[in-house]
């Protein structure tokens, strides 16, 4: 049991907006108290929160974890030559010992930079929900399913065997911190019957699903081509979208896509800094939000984004919209802070996350800010000056000051360092 | 005197270079001894730079300093709404104290961001010759031109009276560190025969000058109606073009105006945060590379960006060029770096400035970096987990592990807090 208080914070909502001068009490997992004077009940710990923000923590929707390993391995290359000459031969040698540290090292760089929980697609999924485990973090982890061999079906699939292992486990393991979903990579890396079944075993253990849909325009045309539909056809039509579905990227969408995602509820995860970096585009939100998608932030992989950091993610998001669509009205502070907290919270189907109130769970982040004129939002969003100074998850404290509560900061960049550097030397 | 040797650091040059395990001697403000083996002379201090990375510090070579004191003042609002209702009336009530803390806001930000000089364009401008004098960085620092009264010439501005007081006194000061400029604000906000005459200012003095150029495509159509030529167009015929000129944001350039940059050899201050914060637009950088046009990179001030943060700058610079023309390999790190670094000190005049070599001005900045298969340059560039741990200038170290050698950080904050609430309550 942890118990403590935050005294004369300002409270800032998932909305956006400020309640200054607040009396902010966590016990156990759940925040139990918020008032404009102290709580008659005490506290074991008290932290003096004047002049300070406190936050809900974000969730970064979309990531591929344990790639923080390649951070950096391959700059400024086209896709496919990073993909062929660099990714898909450091993956193919990975290892589970080196997803656990390379997933460990990302989960540092989030509870640093204020991410109490995270989306993932990745392999090796025992690794990585040990790493969250240990860390304290939230996440929902999807193991990726691909097939490149037409003579197999979903059963015969590692993944499919991987998933029947983990889902009884670990779905919902830590008091609900860990979550398995179903995450097939992608229309172009399945089959319309792989997909199908996926979907099935989702729907049997009433999971949540993980897919790339329509990241790059090339990928969008060919799945047209093949299929007369789009990749969200192809997903409709597969019964993907009637599981509770976070689609990653969506940078091409049609107007039918955009309505299919409305109607099935599903979520767009937009990672806008990746899909720059990698020359893909531009996702068009506001066209999401008009027609009424959910849109959440995820900054895809260490790999090609370069960092894990929500907050320059969000800010990129706001940034590029009113940039390309030449008013400084769309997107504003208030709806980018709830797309990369409370949106993220519910696309992992955490209903009692993602925002600071009574009765939710005290995923909490505690900032100190250096506001003159501005408020404590366009502070933390735009400015970038303001500090993370504390993270904790379900009430317990992670990262305090610069100190990891959970982590041995120093071996973890060690080890990640040493796996990676043996998985590139292995011939 | 100042003498000081970093060891066994690895030095990254202004192209992008890395050079492993060097040790670089500092004496007075030169760069005086690099090499692969330990000097033979003695040095006061030593600095240990294992695992550590030396560069040239940035040039930031758009801002308007001061206004750090309108951080956060205005955000999600219509260019003329908030330039109309927020920063104009801000401006009407600004006094020299205000502008004197604002800029040493500012500063501290940049010298904690490895930020070693800026071209800056305001009022006031004693204040901030006063700030850059005290906190030891670099500066060219130019009066803001602007007339909206038809019967006033050039030599009836206040600005033209407060250049012909600060030439004499302060361009050239501090062994150089303080350079006075000519900058006319833009060509919508001042007239062809004032623009003839600040050319002509600036060229009785050899100085430099900085102008705002198609900022907005608004601004820029205005142009061709009223004189039947663009922005560029009027600074060749007035004789602006002639002198060394650095040309603020040219989002909106003809191919006849990319000529007429690169022929007179100016320089594009590209700030792409502010033009998608604003809702402005985005250069076409590679466009102006092609026609063999100097860009550097500016932030433009923290009221439209906000931060100062030169790494976060180049980063929106090189993701952002990649993401619209759909090509990673565009804007590659190492084009990127030396924008920010050597063409913004040869923008300034500075040409001892901008590069770890022998004779050049230590103006250096040393990183703590996490790297684990990528190169030092991707670790500060795309992965924003590089830290500036030292950041020195002419010499002399400004900033280290968090304290400021020249500035009172506290004292600072609390002034500037104040300078800006009494100015927004005054009537």
């Amino acid at each position: 049991m942890t118990s403590l208080i935050f005294n004369r914070v300002t409270v800032l909502g998932s909305d956006g907006v400020c309640r200054p001068d607040c009396y902010v009490g966590v016990r156990d997992r759940h925040i139990v108290y918020i008032g404009d004077i102290p709580p008659v009940e005490r506290f074991d710990e008290e932290i003096d929160g004047f002049g300070k923000v406190l936050t809900t923590g974000f969730v970064n929707a979309h990531t591929h974890i344990a790639k923080t390993l390649m951070r950096g391995y391959g700059e400024d290359m086209l896709l496919n030559d990073w993909l062929f000459h660099r990714i898909f031969p450091f993956e193919d040698k990975l290892t589970s010992e080196a997803v656990y540290w390379g997933s460990l090292l990302g989960i540092a760089e989030m509870l640093k930079t204020g991410t109490t929980s995270f989306s993932d697609m990745y392999f090796f999924c025992e690794s990585t929900v040990r790493a969250v485990a240990q860390s304290g973090i939230k996440a929902n982890i999807g193991r990726g399913i691909s097939c490149f061999d037409e003579s197999l079906r979903f059963s015969d699939l590692p993944a499919y065997r991987e998933l029947c292992e983990l889902i009884p486990i670990y779905h919902g393991a830590n008091d609900g911190r860990v979550c398995i979903d179903v995450a097939p990579h992608a229309e172009y890396t399945t089959r319309p019957d792989i997909l199908y079944d996926a979907a099935q075993l989702a729907a049997k253990h009433n999971l949540h699903m993980q897919v790339h849909v329509s990241e790059t325009e090339e990928e969008h045309l060919a799945c047209v081509g093949r299929h007369g539909k789009t990749p969200t056809g192809v997903l409709a039509e597969t019964g993907v979208l009637a599981q509770p579905l976070t689609v990653a990227h969506g940078v091409y969408l049609t107007d039918g896509d955009r309505e299919l995602l409305a109607e099935h509820r599903a979520t767009v995860a937009h990672c806008p800094k990746s899909n720059l970096k990698l020359g893909s585009g531009v996702a068009d939100i506001p066209a999401l939000q008009r027609a009424g998608v959910a849109v959440a932030i995820g900054t895809d992989s260490a790999a090609s984004n370069n960092a894990l950091n929500m907050v320059e993610e969000l800010r990129m998001a706001a940034l590029l919209q009113k940039g390309l669509q030449r008013d400084p009205t769309v997107l504003p502070a208030e709806t980018v802070w709830q797309t990369g907290t409370r949106v993220g919270a519910l696309s992992q189907g955490r209903k009692d996350c993602g925002e600071v109130a009574v009765g939710y769970r005290a995923d909490l982040v505690l900032w100190d800010t250096e506001v003159l004129l501005g408020s404590p939002l366009s502070e933390i969003l735009y400015s970038g000056t303001a500090k993370v100074v504390l993270t904790m998850v379900d009430g317990k404290v992670l990262y305090r000051n610069g100190v990891f509560t959970t982590l041995d900061i120093e071996k973890i960049y060690h080890e990640a360092k040493r796996c990676a550097i043996e998985i590139e030397n292995r011939k």
